[in-house]
């Protein structure tokens, strides 16, 4: 471990809970433990690598491109969470590359084969395991839905309804703060900045979005859940 | 079980393997027992149940539709596996329906608590489900690529790819047996079943593609290869 990685850095990923303070300093030691700058690099989509990343401290973005280069995002993952199990988990290629986000990221890489026994050897674990990909699959289930159904307008609309509904209300509104970046709900959506862009300066013309310096406000959140509920159907 | 479920029927399913056979009969027991004719549906998308559903005879494919009723599909599923386990695992609604094919399936439903025991009591059945899901998981994430950076004409060309790579060889063609329904490829591929038909006509006519009376040949199977990585960029 380098000098800056906290001996108990692994007690805070979720996922390690089950195990007893010993066990899970004596996985920590089996890591090769790495700092990574803002945007670079941890996973790379092509390199033949299968261990499990740890992410200590910071934020990653698991990410691909297409062959013209437009970023196709999957997921942020947070501090406490991992990233790259299934390579580890069923030893077939990396699916995506990752990156740090922000102020960059504290990395525990653990190689395959100690993760598959850590994981088979406690049913809790396991389970965790099982629930994390039951949820991933969940999300990527959603998005061939939407990129199957709805047009690139609309899936700019379901992503703006997620994340308003991950942040707070006041009243009939819903604010999201901090301002999401263009390029982060186009990679989300898989669509261009420059719809994304349209997209937010319509909903704004027509009173249902206001940009505020630090925040962006969705006036009517039930507005705009009647707006994705009918165009995707539902129950 | 009902007389014509035979009593040793989950001994086909590939994931009760590691399972003694006396531990599989029990099993067998807490399960519910039916057959169903084709197209019936096993699952429904919109009801609340989270039960497992062991695949014991036929083949079932997991689909859902769009608000304008075209159906999206997601996988085919064999005899010796199983569909249903994400609601059966975490305990949240349906995120598709499923549907008996061909002659119809028998199905074991286990319900969601005695599956969970089953799976974490097991390690080898949590690896061989986290492989599964992983399997599962990788299948979406190509698909969201395909959809978010491939037009309708080559996701029809890429699906063809993959039923080519799955048939017979001879020498510089592969073989596709039986010749596969278009509104089943329009449904795995998010188009529709004309888009379809016209690709497909335009291959046959460029001689990259023959249509025998009980297969289809791709003639070219490399040609085919670079027509769809070519679009798709790739390592």
């Amino acid at each position: 471990m380098p000098a800056d990685a906290p001996v108990a850095g692994l007690d805070r990923i979720e996922l390690l809970r089950p195990l007893s303070a010993d066990r899970r300093a004596a996985v920590a030691r089996q890591c090769r433990w790495r700092r990574f700058a803002p945007d670079e690099q941890l996973i790379d989509h092509w390199a033949d690598t299968r261990d499990v990343a740890f992410v200590v401290e910071g934020r990653v973005r698991v990410l691909s491109h297409s062959a013209g280069g437009r970023e196709i995002s999957f997921s942020d993952v947070e501090a406490g969470e991992l990233v790259g199990e299934m390579s580890a988990l069923d030893g077939r290629p990396r699916s995506a590359s990752v990156v740090a986000l922000g102020e960059g990221a504290l990395i525990a890489f653990l190689p395959a084969k100690p993760f598959q026994s850590l994981v088979t050897a406690h049913p809790e674990v396991a389970m965790a395991m099982m629930l994390r990909l039951c949820d991933k699959l969940r999300g990527a289930t959603d998005r061939i839905m939407e990129l199957s159904t709805l047009g690139a307008n609309n899936r700019v609309h379901a992503e703006l309804l997620r994340l308003a509904k991950r942040g707070s209300r006041q009243g009939a509104s819903a604010i999201i703060a901090p301002i999401p970046v263009h390029s982060d709900i186009a990679a989300r959506v898989s669509t261009t900045r420059e719809t994304v862009a349209r997209v937010l300066s319509d909903l704004t013309r027509d009173g249902m979005l206001e940009r505020r310096p630090d925040a962006l406000v969705v006036r009517d959140l039930s507005r705009l859940e009647m707006l994705v509920e009918d165009v995707r159907g539902g129950a």
